[in-house]
């Protein structure tokens, strides 16, 4: 019997208990600090409020003061902790490792180093692990279009499971693989890990159009402003791109699923979606956040995390100062509570085409 | 005074009337046969009814038997018929066409030709003009997210206007561009012409993922299918990359306003969306068909333009038999009457993905 333990009971983390459980695997689940009243209602009657429905059957529920039980012999450690999470499941797990367990990230973010370089989730934990364990786990990671819901319905659903070390993958790929969850596998890290860090954003300023056209007085014949969002999307990933090459990661990961595929899910719903909107209703983002307390904004936080690290890059002349326009409008409307101005001319700088005219400007 | 004249007085046709008429050029709005009441409309109380609002004051309507008058002294021609009207553009315009103009094209589409090549639309309309003149014109086309209805609204839209001529693309840049039509240029003929033709059947069967879920009894959490949607987004960009890597074109061309940006607004509406959705519901293309009379849906027209030559590549071995699985089932789906069975493990092949096992399949 192979043991897999999910740490961090939201929706992703939870959603993934549906094909461990449906492959016979004895699968746990345990809450974070914040998950209590999860755990606690999966542990009375086996539904899961947030995801709307029960849990399987023999998923067993953890409170996270027993993580140390719950990790004890798994091959698989999910972590499904939010971004602001990763730092607390490090110190959580951290005592409780055993060499050669597996860690397998839902969590999407990347961080800034006091020293101005990007670094990918899997290796912050890494870092953040004791010296003694931290060298003998593995690390994974899943990237592609998943809304967690309908995984849970056993909607089909396509991702890429990632890890440096090839030989570990297989193994990965088997434990989870149902004929409705479709896995690849590929060990490009910096690709899958940067699309999936950056489509949290982009998915949010695609989501500023939908905000806009409300805000106006409606159009004689009703027209939308899909242009507008599918340009921002289309220079979302070029951007994506463009730091996926800076990294060392291979351009495949983006024009495919960790990349294209989980923009455009991602820009379908949730909570970046509706974040975008509030903004291009014309609120700042200050009073917007007012509007969904307690809701982490993944997008925002990924914006802040980063910024740092890119400011770094221009101040060195690792990048270009023009380069990267809409993550850099995106920090001015999420850090002054700036008003939207999208300067659509800025983008597609770093690709094959001449620019638009500057004489036709105003 | 320069002169733009518009052919195909359907939505895209038209809708350029608005950014060339801002810019102070005389603008001619030629219909073909089958824009006989547009034109009559517009003639007689300047409503175009189609895009539902008034033309431009100075836009002049023209009916195609109008068509050398119209033609006489222009600097551009337009060429905004549908993809089943190229052949006809060229006999219409053939006979009036004067050294020196040129041909705009935002008709989408790729032939195979008898000798199993695929061609794109400004070499078909090349090779279809009369002898005398047609190296004596120059070819341009528009690549790039573009609702008609929202460029006629003056909304925000972004686009790439390409020749294999980059010296006639500043002067078109500055013909076209205003503060709401964002205009790149490219020369890369072969990139943008394949995105555009394969957004529409990719965006079709983006849509099965609505029709699908409608299907379905409502789940109890209310579970859509966007992860099936995204996987089918990532598959189309990918196949996308495919054939015009395979043509020569660049790669940009696809991960940026061409590719992925037309792609994402093609799936926010449109007839392409509504087939797609019938085609989900279980209908079989034959019956859908008929609940979309008099329509022309491209993405259908294109995937049985583009096969022959697919599989012309197939049989002589210049593309692997696996390669584009997805056009290859909209290609079953609609010529066959077949059911819809998309596999997705046959996906992401030519990407470096392992792909998912055959183990669990069924």
């Amino acid at each position: 019997m192979t043991i897999i333990t999910v740490v961090g009971a939201g929706v992703m983390g939870s959603a993934l208990t549906f094909p461990a459980s449906d492959n016979g695997h004895e699968v746990r689940l345990v809450g974070t600090h914040l998950d209590e009243e999860i755990i606690r209602s999966c542990q009375a009657n086996r539904f899961h409020p947030r995801l709307r429905r029960p849990i399987p059957e023999d998923v067993k529920p953890y409170f996270h003061t027993q993580v140390g039980e719950a990790l004890q012999g798994a091959e698989v450690v999910v972590i499904g902790v939010n971004s602001r999470g990763v730092h607390w499941a490090a110190e959580a797990i951290g005592p409780h490792l055993q060499p050669g367990q597996i860690l397998l990230m839902v969590t999407k973010g990347l961080e800034s180093t006091p020293e101005g370089t990007l670094v990918v989730l899997p290796d912050v934990l890494h870092d953040r692990l004791p010296a003694a364990i931290r060298d003998q786990v593995h690390y994974a990671a899943i990237g592609g279009p998943s809304i967690a819901g309908e995984l849970a319905a056993r909607h089909p659903t396509a991702v890429v499971f990632v890890s440096r070390k090839a030989e570990i993958l297989p193994r990965l790929q088997a434990l989870f693989a149902t004929p409705y969850y479709h896995i690849w596998t590929s060990t490009d890290m910096i690709g899958v890990e940067v699309c999936v860090a950056l489509k949290n954003p982009f998915a949010l300023a695609v989501g500023l159009a939908a905000g806009l056209v409300e805000a106006r007085d409606p159009d004689i014949a009703n027209a939308k402003m899909h242009n507008y969002a599918a340009a921002i999307f289309a220079q979302g990933l070029a951007e994506t791109a463009y730091v996926v090459q800076l990294m060392g990661g291979q351009l495949e990961t983006v024009y495919s699923l960790p990349g294209a595929g989980d923009l455009y899910v991602t820009t379908q719903g949730g909570r970046n979606s509706r974040m975008g909107r509030l903004l291009g209703l014309g609120k700042p983002y200050s009073d917007a956040v007012e509007e969904m307390p307690g809701e982490t904004i993944e997008g925002v936080d990924a914006v802040i995390a980063i910024m740092p690290a890119i400011q770094h890059m221009v101040s060195t002349g690792k990048i270009a100062p023009d380069a990267l326009p809409l993550l850099r409008e995106l920090h001015r409307i999420l850090t002054r509570n700036a008003p939207i101005e999208i300067d659509f001319d800025t983008f597609f700088s770093k690709l094959p085409f001449s620019p638009p005219l500057p004489v036709r400007k105003g």
